[in-house]
């Protein structure tokens, strides 16, 4: 159990929360959880005294809140504007940008509420937030830039090559560069789905005293889809999208992602997944590295295409309360599944992140009946039949 | 790590499940989470199949519905009915029935379904679930007996004198028995309190090849208020109520446990106790077993005297939108703390126990709204102050 101040280890995260603060390594995965004041707020608030306790991870320092959003979170000094990182940077603040905007064009009553933040010693993001619309009940869409530092027993393991190194020349910790977008949409009507995806970049340097250790980097994400209704047509496209901008650069992608997609939104205690999945990768740097930030570019890029229409298609669609119970119950095993197996997210709540940006993930309402089991051949039944035993909804030539 | 087939460790909890498939040692708990099959019911559903992991705590085998609720779910050869275990299963499920009586009679329109089960080398358990009633939206009671076998490494580092034996002498399996009465209470009016109690026992038989090591035995439970409001007449009255139970035992259970009770309830992420607290207690062997038999008694009759007459007063307060949002709102802090934190909970959902008899602590409805801070000095304020700063009810002379 690592006990650095800073870092501890964390498997990967797909969570909402997860794009600021995860950053993984192919074998090791680090996590900083962005606290956040906002005094003007917390000053009307009961004070909240901190239980002590010899087993709690490691706390995290305060962000500071800005009025305005900075041209780049980068530290400008030694990332130049043509770097992955700050391409990286650029990507997710357009797509920050366009999928909002999107958003707001359907919602046609929602504005999002932004908080911009920063950290002394580099780095930052926006939240925005967009409750109680027309179309959605809640929205987020989230960016941020971390630079931090990780334990080097962390990096030796996630790099064999340096392994070996006896400890006389232990190097010391290795800084890191973390920056992703993530985003949840839970829409009102029941016939229209909720979307998640998450797209994120991570860096380490080369520690100085280590002989032989390269610097490292690499990319995950994901999108994926979670209707509490099935529209065999909305499933094809939505998976199409996500197959190709696969298929734009690497024809075993798609299959592979969709895959990986299925597995890890598992409720292990339903036997169920979340909804009908989409893709998801992560620790991915087996490839050129420009060939991943433009199939991540990619990846973003493709989030309206793939679920506005959809949106467009069903969000006035009539329901009734039955309807409404069932996407309840739906949204109960999206917390289940957040709050219980999403590993950004369960780890987030333990290192004292900033509690409203990590639980943005959760819908604005949720609902659990005793032994709720829809009937045989209902709509209800095909869905939850779908959870459990995933389906191709497109042919994979 | 213990791997067992049956066995895990687990920690203690207060959980509804809890009381069927939790036990605890003085410094070592165990799990039974208890699945059961529907046949009626899981014809009709989707198959499902478990994704096969490494790393699976180990899985339980099924339970037994049963058509008549037993006269008992002891072993008849093995337990007279003189004997504690008799005893304590005699008086909860004797609380069952009055707590169940209690509430349909003031609930005047639900009525508990009754599920009941076995399992082949004894023991078994009857859960009773209320959903939407007049007054309750749901309301679980359950309570379970439960023959099983602990690691004897377990048994040992829960019991010193045995932890010297060296390997030669190392004993099996050790043969425990455990039977708890659990039971969540959440209501629809906004300024009527969810309630939760647990009591539970437990028995270790003595090793057969250890030599000094002794049988072992000992008590759990609580009692707990969780309101949307704070009325403080009834939290006063609550807690008086607890109090005089735990007088008439001894002068230093009350502030002990209430005290234990404000520390386990804690949701850390927040800073927040999930309610207003109670009493709570675990590893009690340390008094007379009599005696402590007694106070658990005590305890489990003072259900209805300190929660009904609450019930009784606000069952039909007016309420309006918003008061009913801040109980949603308060209904999802329950959700974080049984899906987080609640040790039964978290243990029960990954050995594959009967997910819904686990769960139906959960309340009917939540809601999670972004960044809500209540006005200050208003009554929703002032329960989460008290959330955070848990406060002295009554005094302690």
């Amino acid at each position: 159990m690592l006990t650095a101040p800073i870092l501890s280890p964390s498997p990967p995260s797909s969570s909402t929360a997860a794009a600021f603060p995860i950053v993984t390594s192919r074998s090791a995965t680090y996590a900083i959880p962005i606290p956040f004041t906002k005094s003007r707020r917390i000053r009307n608030l009961p004070v909240r005294v901190q239980i002590a306790s010899s087993s709690s991870p490691p706390m995290i320092e305060k962000e500071t809140p800005e009025s305005q959003r900075p041209h780049t979170f980068l530290r400008e000094a030694s990332d130049s504007a043509t770097s992955a990182r700050a391409r990286f940077e650029k990507m997710i603040r357009d797509a920050q940008d366009s999928v909002c905007a999107a958003i707001e064009a359907v919602d046609q009553g929602g504005k999002f509420k932004e908080d911009v933040w920063s950290r002394p010693g580099g780095g930052g993001g926006i939240s925005r937030v967009l409750q109680d619309g027309a179309v959605w009940e809640k929205a987020g869409v989230n960016v941020s830039v971390v630079y931090g530092l990780m334990p080097p027993e962390a990096y030796r393991a996630a790099n064999p090559t340096s392994a070996g190194a006896d400890e006389s020349t232990k190097p010391g910790p290795v800084p890191f560069f973390a920056a992703g977008i993530s985003s949840v949409l839970h829409p009102k009507n029941p016939f229209a789905p909720t979307l998640h995806f998450n797209y994120r970049y991570f860096e380490t340097d080369a520690p100085k005293d280590a002989t032989g250790a390269p610097r490292q980097w690499w990319f995950g994400g994901g999108t994926d889809l979670t209707p509490s209704y099935i529209f065999e047509e909305d499933v094809k496209h939505f998976h199409s999208v996500q197959k190709l901008a696969c298929d734009k650069f690497d024809p075993s992608f798609y299959p592979r992602f969709k895959k990986w997609c299925d597995d890890y939104f598992y409720i292990k205690h339903r036997g169920e997944r979340r909804g009908l999945g989409g893709i998801f990768f992560d620790d991915l740097n087996n490839y050129d590295q420009e060939m991943l930030l433009s199939f991540a570019t990619e990846c973003a890029n493709s989030v309206i295409p793939a679920y506005i229409p959809i949106i467009e298609k069903r969000k006035d669609t009539p329901f009734t309360e039955q309807h409404k119970a069932w996407q309840q119950l739906r949204r109960g095993r999206y917390v289940e599944f957040n709050l219980v197996y999403d590993r950004g997210t369960t780890f987030g709540l333990k290192t004292g992140g900033r509690i409203e940006s990590i639980l943005v993930s959760l819908p604005l309402t949720a609902r659990w009946e005793y032994d709720h089991q829809p009937e045989e051949g209902s709509e209800e039944w095909k869905l939850l039949d779908a959870c459990i035993n995933p389906k191709e909804w497109i042919s994979n030539n």
